[in-house]
This record gives structure tokens, C-alpha cells and sequence, in this order.
């Protein structure tokens, strides 16, 4: 046995999260995906078969009642909460990431901007996913805004008193850089404006702590660290204090105050219902349900720990294994300024990561020349990782 | 047996749908709510439990490419298109009605209007669905115009050179009342100005005829005739001549020309892919394609004969075993003008439909006074009628 798998087999046996992996379906095959698609929680399909055969195929529409379906998307979102450091009563779950953005983001410059403020920039994230950009650019479109893309470390230069509210990515998809979110979010409130925290790459991998750094709204996905299921609906969080300004450009039914009283003028509901919007998608959404049990007993804390662990043991194995100038790591090194993966820039990183794949380490591509590896503390051990790091540099021999 | 009961008998016998219930997972229970949520399909739960134990569970990620995860918005709405009379190509599934609203919507203002039009004016069914008219006013003001509700037979009144758009149900949920989707698209066309068609209560239950009528935008939910399941995604048509100027207000990563190029620009892609936002949410959407197999064979002016046929002899049946006066129809006799339910106004609604629950007869009630009946060809039998007005009758006693 190599030195480097004997310390993996070190570090497996003093790993406290090492008993959450039997909560996983999980084969052979080592899966650092699951920053863009969690693995299956062994509680998903027979929870999934109750909701399809006895909740809809017997209960029918009593279920959303009785079932405890109308209430789905708060009850979940305040299991989320802890995971993000959020009190009660502030998440709901629902929608698409994307449209849960435009929620978020107009919801923040009508906060920020009683009329003649004067504040007409969104300020965004020039490097975050894309549909971030996009949807900030719809949205400071439709607010009378003009967009304002620059990196995160030229945010603090460019807030101002035209500043009508800023999108920043916690962790960016493609290098895994980790963004300071306490700083940045005083700096855009000692500006004046609200800040949107895009928790994609962040919620259930680190400590977001959005109560604590006094965010003012967020948006994360499910299907990712929080294994919710392909597609599985977004979380939108509104501050406390936030909820009776908070003034959503998707006033759907769910959102208004007396929803079953049809009443053709809009109230909004008081809490985090107001982020609602129409129908939730139960099928998805009580999967994610099922999904969120394996959190119980863990803190974020431990995973942050672990995480931070296997993304140094991974480094530690490229170093060894790869030969040198192969790959060149885009993650940082520091721990403050690293998320859940790694990012190794290779000139042929599609073909590389085909030739992964057939071996049995999953990975991403991400156009033109990276390999994302995402590390998920739930359920990567550190053999997982050797293992990983041993393959890849077989493939680039 | 009664004159009515053998009646029912003979139409039961003369049914050419009435093999297509053994499709459908059903009990002892008079199901009457299909136009709210329809019933489980025989081929969902099979289906789900494949998407989420081997194709989630065991491929994960490559279930996007090779599972065809990533097409499947575009594919299920080509399943949709002929039961709303769409050629291929022009719907998409995804989103909530309420955000699908929105977008059409939204979409087509921005049609209508190029700079300086002068149309300013948002037309919409005062007596619609509660969340037509919540999205109709965020759409309004979003896009600088304003807000008038009128009732459907005004419409054709208020329409001129300021008309921006107008927003139409095609059936009201209340009053089950089917509106004139031929000359009130006409009336909007001859004024100037797009319409979008809310087909929540007609798709899956009626001839729509989006493509021969020349409809603009339409939206649906799933949910209802369509057997989708709870909160199952809806769908947004665009007619294929106006998909290069669809403007969408939520313009997701999911409806990028080059969705994988990461590009921070944003450029729409061709087609009805234009009207997606955001990762789609697979479980939810993968049972309503399982769903949509019980179509296979089934023509829509089959299931609209039987539903007018079920709808007749439901009135024969009230008209004859409930005392006179306690219940009044609001739905319309003619049946060019009635879609698959019947909704009965009487004072004590609320209890009465509690009991006719107990009873096994399901429908359900629309605040503050209407019992609503729905009536779904493909699983509601004739003898299944003729027992829900009797029970009826029994507890109008």
C-alpha cells in the first residue's frame, strides 16, 4: 500500500461523518459530482413511492390538505435553515434557481429604492454562472436599472450611492473560490443597498451563516450539496425584517395573504410565504423533503471541516501523483478562500474527463480546459479521493 | 333500477373510452376533482421509481445527456401539442403556470410594442383564476403599462390602439364557463395586439385549436386533465412565426443559444427552447411524460363528446333527484359554452361538499357558495354520474 492510501485509510477511520455514506445509494464508482447533482439518499424512493401511490394515487387532492402538501414549501425551507444559518420563518422552497434570482433580485432593488433614490445600478458578479448575469440583466431591465458586471474583489470600488442592489456568487462554479460573504455584505450595506447571495455552491458544503452577517436575501439550490434530486426546486430566503417590504415581481396565488378566498386584488401574505409563487411541484419538492433527513445528528461545521479535509488531500494526491505542469490548479489555496471542489485547468480537459468518467471517477467539464471535482463530505471518503487523484494521473500519463 | 341508473348503464355500455380507466389507478370513489388535480396514471409510478432509483440513483449525472434529462421540456411539450392543436416545436414544460404567465405575458407586450406605440394597456379577465390577474398587474407595471379588467364579453369593447396585450381564459374555474377562443382571438388580432390564452381548464379536456385559431401565447398546467400530478410543471406555447421576437422576461441559462458555452452574454436559442428558464425539475416532469401515455389512441373530439355527454346527464340526473330550487346551475346549458364541469351555486356549499366526501362523491368547493363538479372522459363513467347526483340529492334531503 502507497503511503498516500494508507493515510487515506487513516483519515477514513477517524472520519466521524464516515457512517452517513450507508444513507447513500452509492456503487463502485468514486462520484465528485455531486456539486452539480447529489447522490441518491437511500430514503428518497419509498418516500417518493408514498407521495405517488398512496398521497396522489389514493388521498388524491385531499393530500394537499391532509398530506401536508400546502405547506410543504415553508416546512422545508425551515429544515434548510439551519444549514445556512438562517432562524425560522425566512426560507421557502420552490421555483427554479433562475427564477428564484428574479424573485431575489427585484424584490431587493424595490427595497433599496423608494422613488427618486436615486440608485439605479445592479452591481453583478462578472464571473458567476451565467444565468445569474442573464437574469440580472432582465431584471435591471425591468427595474429601470443598467447592470453593472465586475469580479467580486472590484465590488467594494464601484458600491455607491447608485447602487440599487448587488448579486454576488458565494462560491464561484468554475475555480471553487470562496467569496467573503461578511465582508462584502457590510460593504454593500455601508453602502446602502440590499445584497442577493447566490448559496448554490455553498448551502450544505460551509457555514454561510446568513442571519449572523446580516444578509438580506439569498437564493440556493437543492440538487447539489443538499442532494435534493435533479431539478429539485430553489430556496429563496427574506430577512425577518425584511418580509413586510419585501415586494415580489412573481405574485403568484401561493404568495397572497388569504390564498383560498379568490379574491381578484393581491395581498401579500406576512413571512417568507410571500416568496412563493404558484403550485408548488410536490413530486420534487417532498423527495428533497426525504433528501434533508440525512442532515440529521450532522453539523455544517463537521462537513466544513471534512471538506476542507478531502480538498487538501486531494491537492496533497495531485502533487504526488500528477506529473508536474500537467494541471494547474485554479482553487485557491487557502482555506478561507476555498469552496467544496477543486478545479484543475488542463489543455484537454473534455477528452481527460471522458476518459475519468470510463474509468469510474466522475468529475465535470466545464468549457474551454476545467476539471471540477466536487467533494461531498456525506459521502467521499479520502480513499475516494486517492483513488481519484491516482486515476487521474494514469490518464494523463 | 331506476330509469336514470339504466340509462347510465346503456351510455356506459356504448362508451368507446371506457377501457381507458383501467389505465388509471382508481377505487370505489366518485372522482370529480380531476379538473383540479387528475387522477394517478397506471404508468406513473414505474416510471418514477425508474427516474429515481436508476436513472438518479445509478447514473446520476449522466442522465442528463443520456437519460435525456436535458430535452425533456421540449419533448413532453411535443407530446402536449396535438391535444391543444399545436404542430411540433412551438411548447415547452416547465415553470408554474403563475411563472409561465409571466412570461407569456410579459412576452408578449414586448411583442406588441415597439418604442412609442402608444399601447399601454394590459386587458385581462376580471373574472379569471385569482393568480391571472396578480401576474397580469406585475406584468402591467413591470413593463409600464396599466392594468384594465374587464369581464370576457366586455373584451371585445375595450380593445384599440392602446391594447398591449390581453390575457383570456379560455374556461372559468368557477362558472365552468368555455369562452369563444376563435373571435375573441379574432377581436384582439383586429385591434393590433397579441393574446395569450390561459388553457388550465381546456387542455386535455376540449379542442383548443391554438394553431388553426392563430393564437399568440398560451399557458397551461398539467395538473388537471392532463394527469400530470400535483404540482406537475406547466406549458408555455409560442406560436412557431413569433418565436425569433419572444422577448422572455425570465431569460434562464436553460433558453441559451450555446446553454453549455458559459457564455456571460446572454443570446436566446431558436425555437420554443426560448421559453425555458431554468434546470427543469425532472422527477415531477418525467412522471407527467409517463402520464401523458394514456393519450395513445385517444383523440380529443372523443373526449370532448363524452364530456359534454357525462356534463348533460349530470344536469338530467340533478334536475331530476334534487329538490327543486335547492341547487342553481351557473354553469351554461349550451354547449358552446361549457367545458368539463359543472359548478352548482347553494347557500351551505362548504358543508355540503364535506359530506358528499364522506359519501365518496369528490368534487370540490369554490368559495364562498359553488360545489364544483369536474368531469374527466377518460377515467368518469356515466354510472359514476348518475351516483354522484343521487348521493347529492340525498344530502340535499
Amino acid at each position: 500500500m502507497s503511503e498516500l492510501a494508507a493515510k487515506a485509510q487513516k483519515l477514513d477511520g477517524a472520519d466521524e461523518l464516515a457512517a452517513k455514506r450507508a444513507e447513500f445509494v452509492l456503487d463502485d464508482v468514486v462520484y465528485l459530482d455531486g456539486n452539480s447533482l447529489g447522490a441518491l439518499p437511500a430514503a428518497v424512493p419509498g418516500r417518493v413511492e408514498d407521495v405517488v401511490r398512496r398521497q396522489w394515487g389514493e388521498l388524491r387532492i385531499r393530500s394537499w390538505t391532509e398530506g401536508g402538501w400546502w405547506t410543504a414549501p415553508e416546512r422545508i425551507g425551515d429544515r434548510i435553515a439551519p444549514l445556512v444559518g438562517a432562524a425560522a420563518g425566512q426560507i421557502v422552497v420552490g421555483d427554479s434557481t433562475s427564477v428564484g434570482l428574479f424573485k431575489a433580485l427585484v424584490g431587493a432593488v424595490r427595497l433599496a429604492r423608494p422613488a427618486d433614490s436615486g440608485r439605479d445600478e445592479i452591481v453583478v458578479d462578472a464571473t458567476t454562472f451565467p444565468t445569474d448575469g442573464y437574469i440580472a440583466g432582465s431584471a435591471a431591465r425591468m427595474t429601470g436599472c443598467t447592470l453593472r458586471p465586475v469580479t467580486p474583489s472590484e465590488v467594494p470600488g464601484v458600491l455607491g450611492d447608485r447602487t440599487a442592489a448587488v448579486l454576488l456568487n458565494h462560491v464561484d462554479y468554475r475555480t471553487g473560490r470562496l467569496h467573503d460573504l461578511p465582508s462584502l455584505t457590510a460593504a454593500v450595506h455601508a453602502a446602502g443597498a440590499p445584497v442577493v447571495w447566490d448559496l448554490c455552491h455553498s448551502a450544505g458544503a460551509l457555514p454561510v451563516g446568513l442571519d449572523e452577517h446580516g444578509v438580506d436575501l439569498a437564493v440556493g439550490c437543492t440538487y447539489k450539496y443538499l442532494n435534493g434530486g435533479p431539478g429539485s426546486p430553489a430556496f429563496l430566503y427574506v430577512r425577518a425584517d425584511l418580509q413586510d417590504r419585501f415586494d415580489s415581481p412573481l405574485p403568484g396565488w401561493n404568495s397572497h395573504a388569504e390564498p383560498f378566498g379568490m379574491r381578484p386584488e393581491y395581498e401579500p401574505a406576512a413571512g417568507a410565504v410571500r416568496g412563493r409563487v404558484g403550485t408548488p411541484d410536490i413530486l420534487s419538492m417532498l423527495a428533497l423533503e426525504a433528501a434533508l433527513e440525512v442532515w440529521d445528528g450532522v453539523t455544517v461545521d463537521a462537513v466544513r471541516a471534512k471538506s476542507l479535509a478531502l480538498t487538501d488531500f486531494f491537492l496533497e494526491c495531485v502533487e504526488e501523483y500528477v506529473p508536474a505542469g500537467r494541471v494547474e490548479c485554479v482553487t485557491p489555496r487557502a482555506h478561507a478562500e476555498r469552496g467544496s471542489q477543486v478545479a484543475l485547468r488542463c489543455p484537454d480537459a473534455g477528452d481527460v474527463m471522458g476518459r475519468l468518467i470510463e474509468r469510474g471517477v466522475v468529475g465535470d467539464f466545464r468549457h474551454p480546459d476545467v476539471l471540477r471535482f466536487g467533494f461531498t463530505p456525506l459521502y467521499v471518503g479520502f480513499a475516494d479521493v486517492e483513488r481519484a487523484a491516482r486515476v487521474l494521473a494514469e490518464v494523463l500519463a
